[in-house]
C-alpha cells in the first residue's frame, strides 16, 4: 500500500507531469497562518459595522446545512417574515441577498432598472452619487437632484423634478450615513405613483433605528444591511419588492447584467431579536439616545452638522469637527486609548465632521456616556491649535 | 421624563404624523421568529456546501471588527498570502470577494470582459454554460466548444476553437461539479498566450481537492468558493489575477457593470486549516480517499459517469443513477434514514447521475465507508422497477 510521501509522488506525476521542473516556483504555505487570529473586543461606535453580541455571533456558529434541505424552506419563510416586519410590508418578493449593502443596491437598480430608461436619483450624500453611479454603469440615463450636505427635499422639489425628468425609478436615502440626515419619507410615494414612477428606498443605515413604513409609505423596493442595527456580520442584505416593482421587473425586455443578483439568489440574516423588542421600542430607543447624546455634546460645546432637529438621523450621529483640532487625531486617539471606534467624514461631510453611530445594541445610554467621556479626554489631550 | 409608551407616541407621532392611520397596516412581529434555529448536524456530503469544522465555525464566533482598523490590512495581507499558496501563486492581485462562486465568476467575468469583445466558453457541463450566460448578459459576443457531459476537451481542439474565435478571453472549468471531471490544464495556458488570450478557471468545485498550479499552469483568472473542500460557510470567493490579466483590467476603455465587483471589495476566508495540512497532502487525501471509492462502487455494481479515469473529479464523484429506481428516492432515502446528503444530477447529468462530494474534512476513508453503507441500504429498501 502507498504510504503518504509515495501517493503524493504518483499523484503529482499522475495529474501534473511537469511538477518536478516547478519546485523552483513552489509556493509554500506562509507562516503568517500559524498564530491563530484573536479579535479584539471593541466598541463599534462608528457608521457600521456595530457590535455582534453573543447570541447572534453563536447563531453564526451553528452548522452550515444545505440551500435545498427541508428545512431551508423554512428558514427563508421565517426570514421573510421577520424582513416583512422590519420593514412593515406584506410584499410576497422579500428575502435577503446573499451580499452586502453595495449587493443589494445593485440588486435594486440592476432589476428594477433597463439600459436606456430614466432614473432621477435624490443626492445628499454619498450613497445617492453612488446609487447614480450604479445606475450609469448598466446603461441608464441618470438624471439628479441636489441639495447640500445635511439637508433634505421638499416633496415640492421631488414633485417638480419628477414633472421634468419623467424617470421610471426614484432612488432616496432615508439614512443618510454620510451627512447623518434622515430623509422624510412622507408623500413621496404618492408623488412618484403619481407620475407613474417606482419609488426606491435606501435604509441601510436607518431601518430599526427610525420609523419606516414601506407599504404606507408607498415604498416599491427597500433595501438594507445587516451589519448596522440588524447587528449581524455583514453579507446578507434584506429587500422587498412591491407588487409594482415586481411587476416591472417581471415584464423587463432585457435580462439583468447580473445573474447573481437576477432576483434567484435567496440568504440568510438574523431578525428575532429585533421581533423579540418590537420595532417601535427600537426606533423608540434610538430616538431617545440619540436626543440624550446630541444634548451631551452641545453641552460640551461641540456643535451638531444636521441643524434642523427633525432630520437628524438616530443612527449615526454628525458632529461639527471641534475647530482647532486634525478630527484624524481624535479617531485615533480614541480608538488608541478607549478602544472605541468614531469615524470622520465621508464623500461631502469628508473633513468637517466627526461620525458616531450608535446602532442596535450599541443604541444605549451608556455608549452615549462612553463616547462623551472619550470625546472629552480627547479634547483635552488632543493638539489644538489656536482658531 | 418620558416613559417607554409616552416617548413612543412622541416619536410616532412626530416622525410618522400618519401613524394612527395606519394601525390596520401594522405587521405584527412574526411569531416563527420566537423559537430557537438549531441546526441539525448532518453529513455534508453533496457537491457543495461541505461540513464547517468547530475551529472554523468558532473562528466566524470572533467579534466583528471594522474594514478600516488597523487589524483588518494585517488580516487582508493573511487571506492573500493563504491564497496565494492555495492557488500557487505569486500574483500581487489576490484576494477574498465578499460573495458566493457566482459573485466570483462575475467579478472574472465583468471585470476582464468589455462589450463587443470576443470570449470563448469551453462547455462540458453547467458551469461552462453559467459562464456564458453572464458573458452574454454584459454584452460580449459569447463563442461555445462543447463536449458531451463527462468528457474532456484536448489542447489540439483548444488550438482550433482559438485560432478560429479569436476571444480575447477563454474561460474553462477546472472541477465541474455537474458531471465529475477533472479537466486537465497542462498546456492550455500557453497556448492561449500564444493567442494572445486570457486563460481563466474556475476552481470552485476543486481547489485544494486537485493539483492546481495557477502560475506555472499560466491561468490569468483563477477563482474558487468558501463552501467546498476550505470548508468555510459560503459567501467568501478567492480570486487571482495574473499581471497579464490585471493589464488588461487596468487598461479597460468602459467601466465594468458592477460597482460592487470592480476590483475594489475585499473580504476575508479562512485558510489556515490548509496550510497547515499542507496543500499537496489536501491533494492527495482527496485522490486517495475518491479512488477508494469508486473502488467500493464498483464492488456494489455500480457505474461511474466518467469513463476516463484520469479525467474523474476527485471531490465530486458522479454515479451512474442506478437502473430500475428512481434517483430521487434514493437521495431522499438516505437523507431520511442516514441524515447524510448525496444528490441528483445538475445541468447535463440531470436524472442521469448521483453526485457525491467528500470536501476538505469530508474527505476520508470513515465517509466513504458511511456512503457506501447508505447506498447499499437505499439500493435494498428503494423501490426496484425490473430492467
Amino acid at each position: 500500500e502507498n504510504n503518504g510521501q509515495g501517493l503524493l509522488l504518483t499523484v503529482l506525476a499522475h495529474k501534473c507531469p511537469g511538477w518536478q521542473a516547478m519546485s523552483s516556483l513552489y509556493v509554500p504555505p506562509p507562516k503568517c497562518l500559524e498564530k491563530r487570529f484573536v479579535a479584539p473586543q471593541r466598541h463599534m461606535f462608528g457608521p457600521g459595522p456595530s457590535n455582534v453580541p453573543p447570541r447572534i455571533l453563536a447563531a453564526g456558529a451553528e452548522p452550515v446545512i444545505g440551500h435545498m434541505h427541508p428545512e431551508m424552506f423554512e428558514i427563508m419563510s421565517d426570514i421573510r417574515s421577520g424582513i416583512q416586519y422590519a420593514f412593515q410590508t406584506r410584499n410576497k418578493v422579500t428575502l435577503a441577498v446573499s451580499g452586502t449593502g453595495h449587493a443589494a443596491m445593485e440588486c435594486a437598480i440592476f432589476n428594477a432598472v433597463e439600459p436606456g430608461e430614466d432614473v432621477l436619483m435624490a443626492v445628499n450624500g454619498i450613497w445617492g452619487e453612488r446609487a447614480a453611479e450604479i445606475a450609469e454603469r448598466i446603461g441608464a440615463r441618470v438624471n439628479t437632484i441636489r441639495t447640500p450636505a445635511g439637508s433634505c427635499f421638499t416633496n415640492e422639489d421631488i414633485n417638480q423634478a419628477l414633472a421634468r425628468h419623467k424617470p421610471c425609478v426614484v432612488l432616496f436615502t432615508h439614512g443618510e450615513s454620510s451627512t447623518g440626515v434622515l430623509h422624510p419619507l412622507d408623500g413621496i410615494g404618492d408623488i412618484c405613483h403619481r407620475h407613474n414612477c417606482l419609488f426606491v428606498v435606501d435604509c441601510v443605515a436607518s431601518m430599526g433605528g427610525a420609523p419606516l413604513y414601506m407599504d404606507t409609505q408607498g415604498i416599491d423596493i427597500l433595501y438594507t444591511g445587516s451589519q448596522k442595527v440588524l447587528n449581524a456580520p455583514p453579507g446578507t442584505a434584506p429587500i422587498s419588492f412591491s407588487e409594482r416593482a415586481w411587476q416591472k421587473v417581471f415584464n423587463r425586455k432585457t435580462k439583468p447584467v447580473s445573474f447573481f443578483l437576477d432576483m434567484s439568489s435567496h440568504n440568510i440574516p438574523s431578525l428575532a431579536v429585533l421581533a423579540e423588542q418590537g420595532l417601535e421600542n427600537s426606533w423608540c430607543r434610538h430616538q431617545e439616545v440619540a436626543e440624550y447624546f446630541h444634548e451631551g455634546l452641545e453641552n460640551m460645546g461641540l456643535r451638531l452638522f444636521v441643524k434642523d432637529k427633525n432630520v437628524r438621523l438616530p443612527t449615526v450621529t454628525t458632529i461639527v469637527a471641534p475647530p482647532g483640532y486634525d478630527w484624524k487625531e481624535i479617531t485615533s486617539y480614541i480608538m488608541k486609548n478607549h478602544k472605541l471606534e468614531i469615524s470622520g467624514g465621508l464623500g461631502p461631510s469628508v473633513g468637517q465632521v466627526l461620525r458616531v453611530g450608535l446602532m442596535g445594541c450599541n443604541s444605549s445610554k451608556a455608549s452615549v456616556d462612553m463616547v462623551l467621556e472619550a470625546l472629552k479626554d480627547a479634547l483635552k489631550h488632543c493638539h489644538k491649535s489656536r482658531v
